[in-house]
């Protein structure tokens, strides 16, 4: 019931602000703790003492929050809720994160990747926590500021809002038996815990008890740790510290939340405790949506900012990254490629749930990565790949929710369950697309990949074929293999795609098709030798020539994608280079192929064809991988050479 | 010097806010008149008073905010800024934009279609004011809500905060000589005024007597009005109220805004008053750019939101479309339909600058609409009309900034002028296709238009060939003549294009080009009659049949589209309907024509056309459309019916 690590950084504060996300909330108004409550609200309905609030609440004082979140779309939900707070904190922060081991996977990523200042975080196991009920062990808080008005009775532990709703009435339909609750009841959507009061009141034992008793004579709890605090409190009233309504503002079908909104001139948090959530209805509904977007579709990159006057400790990473961009030269026109590299945008893996497989010895996921032009690829990529996927998006926040639209509104694609999406958020002028590769194929859970492009739709059997062409080839005891898919293109969007190699080559022959770049850069699948693979039967091994950029199938545990090789040109082929150094052998399958599908030029493409300092600032980088070559493979890298020094 | 009208609505405010935009602000913190200064920071450095300052703001007070904006760019900031008064605001606000014609035109339809509530907005001519200096004559205040602190000293009538610059100290520079300043000076980039005093002490006067006689000594102002204020000031102290410096925090090179900053905990309004704007050396420039970029790319239509508690008029136009959806049925099949076209979506006309030319009786104008995924089309559009484009633009907010990178990046884009771009930003699930191009239409300034799609390409001479055959045909004596541009279609991108008719008609013969949609939808341009074009040596009449849908030119006072066609179908057929109607002649101009480049399906298209109910609910729309074409032309309109019934 109790984390396993006592986290140290907690011992500064006297109170910790608890936050059960169960659902969603949005903050609106600024979230200070409990020391401070707006002005205009008193901190107890039935009292209107004045406080001198702010004084218990130093500059830079460091406040708590705990979130719960388990699964996919609840990580979604939760990383909504922290923009939020973000955008209107003033201090730093500490989030407690009770997760799931899936919502702590993305989120460990997400905050890694996100590099917020002045925010610590730190996971607790969900499964280790009864009924959502979390008392974090804290050593006793520093004495409080002093105040010329009384301190608040020492027994007020809980600070908790009135229920909106009628639920502990008990007369919302026949025979309706909520647990007890001391008048409307509370709702314990956000609570207010001061620790150390709680744990001198042996709290853990106090509900424990209550619980069990009410558990002889009633049914299970119907809303969780909810009936259990009401329940506690019915018993001792003391405990309960009244908040005003506008910390807990409670969005149900029928709420006397109008009764708060209406006369409060600063929401801080909005709570959708309704079932249906955004679609519940309520006549200022659209109002509270609309806050709502707008944490949904803000650029989390945005909120990386310092608080002024607090110091803090930067993110290990963000200072490394921090301290290479203040070398950089502004006026250096390969400035923007070296900014680039220094980047680190931030990652939410698998945005959509997926069902994991069970592991096979021969199982292959394809790894490829896009951007919003080319969304309308997927849907007929699902019907030439019933395999898995791992795809990396690089979208802003906006996009990433219209990509979720996307997704609903495709029969295609919200029938499949094991595509892995995994955004990553834009960041800099260039296309990361080596980045994004490497994070597709990290989330790779096959023991091996076929690194394709988005544009390309491989024959309907390859999935199968693969499979059985490694099993054969028992790919298994011979790790250094790439499996080449040969490519073709299409420059015509109405292709009767070939189901087979024959209607392929009668297809090239006719001239509907053509081997990939066949007019613009042959030499990129020449080594493929296309003549030989009309006539093979079997696979054969081909050796790599300058600029070869063949699809391939390899383990998983290959070698990663050079990430300097931003924006266009040379990310593949750097890549290939890097096989073929660690003495990858070149397998050519005789049935396999995939034909690249034509579409306009990306924004990225033409933004930068005509710059006239890109070529210069491509060789840059290629010497740059020449020296990292050289100095990882001596004189074997010299093969390189020639091909690094071509224009 | 004097606005025309007297607001009425002025009357009810004690106070007026005067904002002088000369650069551009942001607002963090809540704006709320000065009545309501942050309760941390004393109302005077040299006084910390005691002062009830929410009593003197009632929660529903209405709040004048003047602003100056003059021309297109100057627009496009405006709009930043009072984004993000909105999102922070309490109150009612009434805007008084103090404006030239260009600002003027964009702002009164950004507004008109904004529909913001509790906003109301008046217009002033900035011509009429001398040195940038505002005074509105407003009758008396009401008198003061009841306090228990002594009211201010009654000659406190110009609040202003503190110049962080060095500029007033006259020292910047060998021979540098400011206007005379007391200390450091004031900055003028945010003024408070109480009006009523003002004009008690005939401010008028006093300013243009100390300006007068400063500038018989003086070169003329280098910073304007701010040398004004700065100078009165110096000769009567007792003017000036101090404000806290969180209200115009100035992020020029060498500013002082740092003691600021680091302190406050909230800030009120940040002014990049260095020339360099947002570009400006400062250690925490990021900081505040990502404050700015939040605004910038903020997502407006979330901005029209209530004000709970505070009854206000809504828009008229924004009542009526409320109370005509309140009237549809969420469970209709068509639902989305009937409410795409209830949406009246935020119109940004010249979003970047154009060039008005010297009318002229024959010119046209090329008019389209597009979204983001076709803004690869405009360059190779610009390589092909020279002449004058109307292009609605359908974006978000953050799409918007996207485009104009992608403006500023695209050497051929920034040299054109002629080219006006309207931002109408996205609303609702369909593509208001008609709506886009009615605003396109209505922004062209030609007499004639030629209504195309974005994806066509005219060949190269058009734009001359046009002018030529209206001014040969005599147009401006046939008011009702359309004249056709047949249309072509390429399937591959890399297409050498055609520079007459003969090269065109070879590509045609050797199977490189095809007539528009000749394998799926021949009927749409059957009448142009590409049998006869191909022989054809002058223009030849053409009749109207079911599902024609040219592209033509005609006069700028043409038809309207309907624009209840909206998503994909109909939607250029109807108008070509509508033209017959009006008993257009048809003329198919010999050596005009246009290819269609090939591209992916829209995100927009693939979203729908899988959806059953889309055929059914644009039948919906067709038999509407031709109840509105039997009451208007009777049974003229019979004709078009079989048309109109097809699937």
């Amino acid at each position: 019931m109790l984390p396993r690590g006592r986290p140290r950084a907690l011992g500064a504060a006297a109170l910790l602000l608890l936050l059960l996300v169960i659902v969603f909330y949005l903050f609106d108004g600024r979230l200070r703790g409990a020391a401070a409550l707006d002005e205009d609200l008193p901190w107890d309905h039935n009292r209107s003492a004045c406080f001198p609030l702010r004084s218990l609440l130093p500059k830079c004082e460091l406040l708590h929050v705990a979130i719960v979140c388990a699964g996919y779309n609840s990580s979604r939900d939760v990383v909504t809720l922290v923009k939020s707070l973000l955008f209107y904190r003033k201090n730093p922060l500490h989030l407690h994160l009770v997760t799931d081991a899936i919502a702590r996977n993305i989120l460990d990523t997400l905050f890694h990747t996100w590099m917020v200042p002045a925010v610590a975080v730190s996971f607790y196991d969900a499964d280790e926590f009864q009924a959502g009920v979390l008392i974090l062990h804290l050593p006793s808080p520093k004495p409080q500021a002093a105040s010329s008005c009384p301190p608040l009775p020492d027994k007020q532990v809980i600070g908790l809002v009135e229920n909106q709703s009628d639920w502990y009435l008990g007369n919302l339909w026949k025979n309706h038996r909520p647990w007890p609750a001391l008048g409307r009841g509370f709702n314990t959507g956000v609570i207010l815990l001061r620790l150390d009061r709680l744990r001198q009141a042996g709290w853990e034992h106090v509900w424990m008890v209550t619980a069990r008793r009410l558990l002889l004579t009633l049914s299970a709890t119907s809303l969780a740790d909810q009936d259990i605090f009401n329940a506690v409190i019915k018993e001792q009233p003391e405990l309960v510290l009244l908040l005003p309504c506008v910390w807990n503002l409670q969005l149900s079908d029928h709420t006397r939340a109008e009764h708060c909104y209406s006369e409060a001139s600063d929401l801080k948090v909005i709570h959708w405790n309704s079932p249906k959530k955004l679609r519940v209805k309520n006549k200022h509904v659209e109002f509270f949506r609309n806050l709502y977007l707008t944490f949904l579709e803000y650029d989390g990159n945005l909120l990386r900012r310092e608080l002024f006057g607090c110091p803090s400790q930067p993110p290990p990473q963000a200072e490394e990254l921090q301290r290479a961009r203040a070398h950089l030269d502004e006026e250096d026109a390969c400035f923007e490629f070296q900014h680039q590299r220094l980047t680190m945008p931030r990652v939410h893996l698998t945005f959509l749930p997926v069902e994991l497989q069970l592991p096979r010895l021969y199982d292959v996921t394809l790894v490829a990565q896009l951007s919003m032009d080319r969304l309308q690829m997927l849907e007929a990529l699902c019907g030439h790949w019933p395999g898995p996927m791992s795809l990396a998006l690089y979208l802003t926040d906006a996009e990433a929710q219209q990509f979720l639209r996307f997704v609903e509104a495709s029969p295609v694609l919200s029938a499949r369950h094991n595509v892995a999406y995994h955004v990553v958020y834009r960041e800099g002028p260039l296309y990361p697309v080596n980045h994004l590769r490497n994070v597709a194929l990290a989330q790779a859970l096959t023991s091996y990949v076929f690194l394709s492009d988005i544009d390309f739709l491989p024959v309907h059997s390859l999935y199968d074929y693969l499979r059985a062409s490694m099993e054969q080839l028992e790919l298994s005891s011979r790790p250094k293999v790439a499996l080449v898919v040969p490519a073709f293109e299409s420059l015509h969007y109405r292709l009767s795609f070939p189901a087979s190699k024959a209607e392929l080559l009668a297809l090239l022959d006719a001239g509907s098709l053509y081997t990939f770049r066949y007019h613009v850069w042959p030499r990129g699948h020449a080594p493929t030798d296309y003549a030989r693979w009309r006539e093979a039967q079997a696979p054969y091994r081909v050796q790599w020539a300058a600029d070869y950029e063949p699809y391939v199938v390899v383990p998983r545990d290959c070698p990663h994608y050079d990430s300097r090789f931003v924006g266009f040109g040379w990310n593949k082929v750097a890549h290939i280079v890097e096989l073929d150094a660690q003495e990858y052998e070149f397998l050519v399958l005789p049935e396999a192929f995939a034909i690249h599908m034509p579409h306009a030029p990306s924004l990225d493409i033409s933004r930068f064809r005509s710059n006239p300092a890109y070529r210069d600032c491509l060789q840059a980088l290629k010497d740059e991988f020449h020296q990292d070559l050289s100095r990882r493979y001596g004189a074997a890298a010299l093969k390189y050479l020639p091909a690094l020094q071509q224009s």
